[in-house]
């Protein structure tokens, strides 16, 4: 590991990255934190730009670092967008939309899902049943913005991250590579999760927003509920992707 | 609905209900937001000691109010606890540790779980899946703290809500009442959640601290794992508690 200070360039970039004209005009973004530094280094070392640590920082680490930029604490708490910051940061490229050919079992899709830390924590549950395939909607929060990866601890960088205009192109795309069926999930109502033949069989998990669900309905899409015995209000955005999303490595016996 | 202004004697009891020390003193709680006192008033009237609220509040309301303090907006700030109040805030008397026999299918057990916004989730969720029983030891947050009663929208005066020192002097009384086995989640081993025989069978689910787990292992308990296909953090303790509870829900077929 070799060591030495960031450059200005880089020290303005750091600062850019946190605006969505920043990382559009880079495409780069943010990584912060230790295990979402790690999960990057482990999966795509290719799209790091350069690391930025303070010594704490480094000693928290538990994989190997390529080159890294050292900040004093005082110097890195104004780069950092946390109160009590892990002290370090790595900036890499953005892998969105990659050239892959569309992977696995199912897609799941985020329809105009506003939270970062909602996209964040449902990317990591996904990336940890072995999910592939996340792709999103414009009007979603950025998936690489520095909360969304932070709440993920970067699980976006191990999955295949495709950006649509709207849920209509998005379900004409996964079509095209043989995904068709799509499901919405719905709090009230649809074939329930646990009995839906074809949930996971070549098909589109679609979750809308936190508010106003997805935003609209795809032609023979259908719906799939978590059923819930009370009339009492539904889980939240990231509780009921937890549970589908779980429904999935029940199903896949060869893992329980 | 009849209204007037809070006494000073009211005030001042609504600010000292956000130590744990006022709300020991007075037996009572701060119940804020609306869903929360609307979850009050349809579940459990007769604890409420009073409420104020700002005219905005009270028209958010969707239920019949008894008796309501008005406040203006300006003086409700100075008493709430967050950021964008709803304008609405009741007194209840906390309904800790009830004299009625123990309830339902099995008992969730809290123990040393400290975060409330976790606390409150998790009982919410709870509530929302038909349990009956939650228990948790000393060392844990507070259920009837602001914060906790927020993110459970009240979840907990429709819960019967048991403390006990320490988790073996749970066990032991869950054990008189009946319910012998006592199931321990763990993110790493045990029987998989989704084939633990008698997961709800007269049984004690038992969650630990979001950092250290369970504070001991009783004699006899097992551990019930959630399994997952890759070598990934673990679901945080919220999350995890959705995925347990939910089970019980997908082996209810009666709601399926």
């Amino acid at each position: 590991m070799t060591q030495n200070s960031p450059s200005r360039r880089e020290l303005s970039l750091l600062r850019a990255l946190l605006t969505r004209g920043g990382r559009k005009r880079s495409n780069c973004c943010r990584c912060e934190g230790v295990r979402a530094v790690e999960e990057l280094l482990a999966r795509r070392k290719d799209l790091v730009q350069f690391i930025v640590a303070t010594r704490r920082g480094i000693d928290a680490m538990r994989c190997e670092l390529p080159e890294v930029k050292i900040l004093s604490e005082e110097e890195f708490s104004q780069y950092s967008d946390t109160l009590n910051s892990q002290g370090v940061i790595a900036v890499a490229e953005i892998p969105e939309s990659p050239d892959t050919p569309v992977a696995g079992d199912f897609i799941l899709a985020l329809d105009q899902l506003n939270d970062p830390g909602n996209f964040g924590t449902i990317s990591r549950t996904y990336r940890a049943i072995g999910g592939q395939e996340l792709w999103y909607t414009k009007g979603s929060v950025d998936p690489w913005c520095d909360k969304a990866i932070r709440s993920g601890m970067g699980a976006q960088f191990s999955l295949n991250v495709r950006k649509f205009d709207d849920l209509r192109s998005l379900c004409d795309a996964a079509e095209k590579a043989g995904f068709q069926t799509i499901y919405i999930a719905d709090p009230h109502k649809g074939e329930s999760c646990f009995t839906a033949e074809k949930l996971f069989k070549k098909s589109v998990l679609v979750i809308g927003s936190e508010a106003n669900g997805v935003s609209m309905f795809p032609e023979n899409s259908r719906s799939v509920m978590i059923p819930m015995p009370g009339d009492y209000e539904s889980l939240n955005a990231a509780q009921a992707a937890t549970v589908l999303l779980l429904e999935y490595v029940r199903r896949n016996t060869q893992y329980i």
